[in-house]
């Protein structure tokens, strides 16, 4: 790719990672496939479908995620010799030869993927991705599939949480890459924290990758590296108008100068930390946002901050803010803004009204709802390992269930009604009322007319037996054609676009079903065709009469 | 590598995952590299310590992991062209160019890692490793030391609980890849697990990779695939004699048998379930074990399994076992073993005797410890979820802190003694008493000579001003030099050999620590030499007496 990396006009992002080989899966699958082309069975067609079955977090709705990482898979799924040698070293000896020369041939040109786009919203239940192929290739694909869904939709719907539980307004932050499940966990936490709402990442990676602004500039270990203003080098910063000028003394004399103003102990404030700060300022004079909690805050760390930033300003350069690490945020926020107010007036520097003060310490969804409760003066908050670790619920719990073979409805008619499957090939319909929000998602067979806006529509809804129906005032088809004959025919998105669309379909979603807590639980039902097909398959399984029992004919 | 992957012969596992790009870390190691560059710090020699605060899961130890993929990682540390004219595009415009040019000359050839061994125990706040090297590199290196360290160490600890929690005898699957954060999560998680103490993967890649047992037979989907037994085919199978055999009829002779012996309704067993048993049972003859509860375990998967597998026995084939994987696990694996016994008397097939009884339906640490409380026959589990997603406890928290610039200790005198930190380059020392247990680990001053065995030693608790002392029989060195001058000084294992390593340091440690609940705390001390230094350095913050404070003087 030639473009300049993370540059905006590209249309695609750089692949999220490395080919992921086929042979990261479960040896089930394999098995499997052998005794499907054992019995001459492995290009029966077959359908399967995806699905989660409640949304996660105790929440309303969730983000679908992952999807172009799926049709990287696709594309280039196949064994190389290597791969397929493996496989012969750990299936049993009695595994007939002709199998791998028949896996040495396998790839996706015979699957189609349907698929709810990326960055929608989804409800338990709704199968937002049908894979339709040959059985052996289509059951290969499963673990894969599943891993690259699972976590991406997770972090997804929780970065889309914590959103929420910000507000529109806070600016929010990813840093979870040292808390992440590894190199590529932290990616992908990255990628989708981003795309569920985040604004900017600490992962220059992830910056490299998917253009997702990076941010970032000092660490406790910079602050406590320093002892002496003797480390302080160069001593001089050029203002914006040229001149140069001694930056330490400056500084030194505005610091006596807050001490005076703040009634603060000058012999508090620790030497060390000031040096590090002049030397970062001194470094980056248009970037200047230091931790301040290395020692004390109200004792060390915000004095110097505001004797650096005042000279900064005096020089003609623009200070940003502070970052606080430890302790009650709130409550120091509202202490750093009001020395920040002090400042502003008793040393006529309108900057100081600007400054931001950037929260970074265990943030979980529930501290950060918090915020609209207590006073404080966070602007931005920095998240990582509720967010990246999903602490609050660690798997979405995606399934991947095969629900029709040879055009034949499959389900599984479990004793838990839980893990019970609806059968067959599916087309699935959100209806909008008239005030513009999705209200219901009917899942419908795909042989049925879709549902008409301004028509009423019968429907069921899981284990009920009496119809309702509703008159849509719009309809839209939640899934697409995305990958078929080995091509994909998804206009694939960058990370700025897909997070685009999630922030409108979520935009587009009651507020009822997006609070925190007990959320108004979103409608997903049947059409009137499929209830007939469950009930006729139930009905069959518990009479003994279907061919489906043995010895009963 | 020549030698066949997953070869028990090899000396080192393939590579965990492509290497680590240098870029996969937090921005503002980047900023403070270009600060401490600009103030012509880079250079200066300091040392980082990696430690965590606490044990993991509220145990009383922790399995150290990750350290292969450090080394990997530091061998092949340097800044291609595109990454650093990418840092130059997110780095402020006013960075100096000459600070892009050494960025590419860089590399760990300064850099001196001493770690503790992969695999070995450890205990909340010893520092695990020691980073030292220019102060910019060694800086740059945090994140991805603590990505790579984090969750390798948090879910090989898991692991090592759930092996605990089921006893020495059960065999334990790894089954977690869908769930886990991602393909590499995956990866990580299945290699992580096996050293923690689990016998086998599902993850095939990770067999490729490492050289893991990988184990699988069917899902659900399988089963349901099948309908009749018009589906079967081949129909017949060669018994061990070499004779052709009609399996069906075999089979269904022996299902009516069955029946009559456990009094069971044959109209309820479902002939899809059937042929698909068969199918496998003919395709893998030596490997039967199929999951039994997709429609009724007592109804029909049992009824079938038996007869599948007396046909198999008949035909001098040797069934393995089966699966559970829904409802009361211990309820169900008792009347299975029950139903084995009544079969193996009534055919005179000793085989039965044998068969295994897998368990797999969401395993967590407390239902694994339940199977040593309650009543059941399962031989062997599967864990997914909260294996690889460490559900109870989802990070370890893994800091990395500068103690050292100069020859100087460096510490971090915070507010809240949790976050302080312990200043100097040190060595740690693991005691040893007359029962061979290891009791003591003492953090030492780099300078100091070591405990001696016989010898009585002086330490100090955290927080403690009163001296302890006590004479070990058998002193260790915890830490060794495994990486320096650019080259891996330490003999790197494959999976199995730190596995061995990991359960024969799990195997000397006194059981009382070993609990899963409430343990018995491990002690950590300091030296009366470290414990001086320390309250040196506490006393000159309080005392205002340093020079580290500024305007002092």
């Amino acid at each position: 790719m030639a473009a300049v990396p993370g540059d905006p006009r590209l249309a695609v992002d750089r692949s999220l990672r490395e080919r992921v080989p086929p042979l990261l899966t479960d040896l089930y699958q394999f098995t499997m496939a052998y005794a499907y082309w054992r019995a001459g069975r492995h290009q029966e067609p077959a359908v399967f479908e995806l699905f989660f079955r409640d949304n996660p977090f105790g929440g309303g709705f969730s983000l679908f995620a992952g999807l172009q990482d799926c049709l990287q898979f696709l594309r280039s799924f196949h064994f190389t010799d290597e791969d397929v040698e493996f496989l012969r070293s750990v299936l049993p000896p009695v595994t007939d030869p002709a199998f791998f020369t028949f896996l040495k041939c396998l790839d996706c040109s015979g699957v189609t993927l349907r698929s709810v786009p990326e960055g929608t919203v989804v409800f338990a239940r709704v199968p937002v991705m049908e894979v339709a192929g040959p059985l052996a290739v289509v059951q290969l694909l499963e673990t894969s599939l599943l891993c690259l869904v699972n976590y991406a939709s997770l972090v997804c719907s929780n970065a889309a949480r914590f959103r929420l539980a910000a507000g529109p307004r806070r600016r929010l932050l990813e840093m979870g890459l040292r808390r992440a499940q590894g190199p590529d966990g932290g990616l992908t936490a990255s990628r989708y924290s981003y795309i569920g709402g985040f604004d900017m990442t600490s992962n220059v990676q992830a910056g490299f990758l998917f253009g997702i602004p990076v941010v970032g500039t000092m660490a406790h270990s910079y602050v406590t590296s320093f002892t002496s203003l003797e480390e302080v080098w160069p001593q001089t910063l050029n203002a914006a108008n040229g001149d140069q000028v001694d930056f330490i003394s400056l500084t030194k004399g505005l610091l006596a100068r807050v001490c005076v103003l703040l009634k603060a102990e000058a012999g508090k404030i620790h030497e060390g930390e000031l040096a590090a700060f002049l030397t970062y300022a001194i470094a980056y004079p248009h970037n200047f946002l230091p931790v301040i909690d290395s020692y004390s805050v109200d004792c060390s760390g915000l004095l110097n901050f505001c004797a650096v930033a005042l000279a900064l300003s005096e020089l003609g350069h623009r200070p940003v803010g502070v970052r606080l690490d430890s302790g009650d945020l709130c409550r120091q926020s509202l202490n750093v803004r009001q020395v920040f107010k002090l400042c502003s007036e008793h040393f006529s520097v309108s900057t100081f009204d600007s400054l931001i003060i950037v929260g970074t310490n265990s943030f979980s969804e529930s501290t950060m709802a918090d915020l609209n409760k207590k006073e404080n003066e966070i602007d931005a908050v920095g998240v990582g390992t509720h967010l990246v670790t999903c602490s609050k619920q660690t798997s979405l719990g995606c399934v991947y269930k095969l629900v029709e073979v040879r055009g034949r409805p499959r389900m599984k008619v479990s004793e838990d009604p839980e893990k019970s499957t609806v059968p067959g090939k599916k087309a699935v319909y959100r209806l909008l009322g008239t005030d513009g929000h999705p209200f219901l998602d009917v899942v419908c067979l795909a042989v049925e007319p879709p549902p008409k806006p301004g028509q009423p529509l019968s429907y069921y809804l899981r284990e009920e037996d009496t119809s309702r129906s509703v008159t849509p005032t719009q309809v839209t088809c939640l899934r697409q054609e995305v990958f078929t004959k080995g091509q994909v025919t998804y206009p694939l998105c960058n990370a700025k676009e897909t997070r685009a669309n999630a922030q409108s379909s979520l935009q587009t979603l009651d507020p009822k079903h997006k609070r925190l807590q007990d959320p108004d639980v979103y409608t997903v039902a049947v059409s009137e065709k499929l209830h007939k097909l469950v009930s006729e398959i139930q009905r069959s399984c518990t009479n003994n009469s279907s061919t489906n029992f043995l010895l009963s004919n």
